[in-house]
């Protein structure tokens, strides 16, 4: 199997406050990004990795991952302002020989490489695959600050990444998605729209986090110290 | 407003491993259940609060709780083997006056004090009112494994506590529980059930985890060491 990585790696981390962007936080003196990186450089079925960022960052994040991908070639391209934009900038830099193009937070540095093999066998079986967990608290929907219902918890899933898709059936969906300006969260709804494969999901784990607020790198610094100890 | 607080403190913690309860784990050496008590004592508007444990417990709790609740009244009742029939015990035990009762899951201590204001406002203006945050991740329908639809993420909420109800629409939505044998992971879906009044929703924070899993118990040192910094 023959996959690209597509890291959306332009945000502006404002959820982050004072303008850090979390993919360039160091955790442990080594960048969010880098530590990315090396979870899907390490995976046997990665053939390429491909990470969208700002202009001005993109000197930089070549210098910063030059060693950092175990000599899988690791492309730079252009971000948008959406992650939408940003992972559609990526699939034209696609190579053409790829079979499964697998799409990642970059800031979710604390994936596994059982999750990102499970998810990419999987989605080559089926299409598509993403991974997500089920939520600890109750869901309800919500209306005007009211409650409407409370959702059954085994219905539904909180979205992680990595979602991996067949390529052709990842480029339709983005081609869809901009011929109908939809504008989606994560990529598997561009795919679900279409109508074409059903979305398998795949268990993950509560320490897959993103980190997009101060908390989330205490608890990162928490989850390598413990890899450490 | 007179309001009686339910706390359920009577589970097993069967998702910490190992068998540690958790609202008994002691952080910064002050078990988690007084935190928690030490947060609604300090609320004008509470007039005594409500702990439901298991018998064994009974005695050593009611020793822990003694000097915590600022003067207020403490009492005891056995919990059951659910959270929904600890909530039921305790409302047997609510004082005569009170109008307004809020449960809240003894294992999430950083509650603070202006969220327990509001939802207590809030409910004594409409009858209930319960305390959620929007979701980060984006949350999805599944069924079999497969994805069903993405669910717009402004339309949904993660419930929190404290949840605060008129006493006599949670009475009456205990007494419609039992008599339909309906099981709620929360009192709100037993509330909303009974179609009776609309439940508003107050803003909560990712500060007020629940302690559930080892990583939410290094979080909550987290969230102490920066407290006391």
């Amino acid at each position: 199997m023959n996959v690209s990585v597509i890291l959306p790696a332009a945000g502006f981390g404002t959820r982050m406050g004072g303008g850090n962007r979390k993919q360039f936080l160091h955790l442990d003196g080594v960048p969010v990004l880098v530590r990315t990186i090396r979870k899907f450089a390490a995976a046997p079925d990665v053939g390429e990795i491909i990470v969208a960022v700002r202009p001005e960052d993109q000197e930089a994040v070549a210098e910063m991952l030059a060693k950092e991908s175990a000599g899988k070639p690791v492309r730079i391209v252009q971000g948008g302002l959406s992650r939408q934009e940003s992972v559609e900038n990526a699939l034209r830099a696609l190579s053409p020989d790829v079979e499964l193009v697998a799409v990642h937070d970059a800031v979710r540095p604390f994936v596994d490489l059982e999750t990102i093999q499970k998810v990419i066998a999987e989605a080559a079986r089926t299409g598509a695959a993403i991974v997500g967990i089920v939520p600890v608290d109750t869901v309800k929907q919500v209306h005007l600050h009211k409650i409407r219902a409370t959702i059954p918890r085994e219905r539904l899933i909180l979205t992680q990444t990595p979602q991996v898709f067949r390529r052709d059936i990842l480029l339709e969906a983005f081609a869809r998605a901009r011929a109908d300006q939809f504008t989606g969260t994560d990529e598997s709804s561009l795919v679900e729209r279409l109508d074409q494969v059903e979305v398998s999901v795949i268990p993950g784990s509560d320490r897959n986090i993103k980190i997009t607020k101060p908390h989330d790198l205490k608890l990162a610094e928490l989850f390598l110290s413990e890899e450490h100890s």
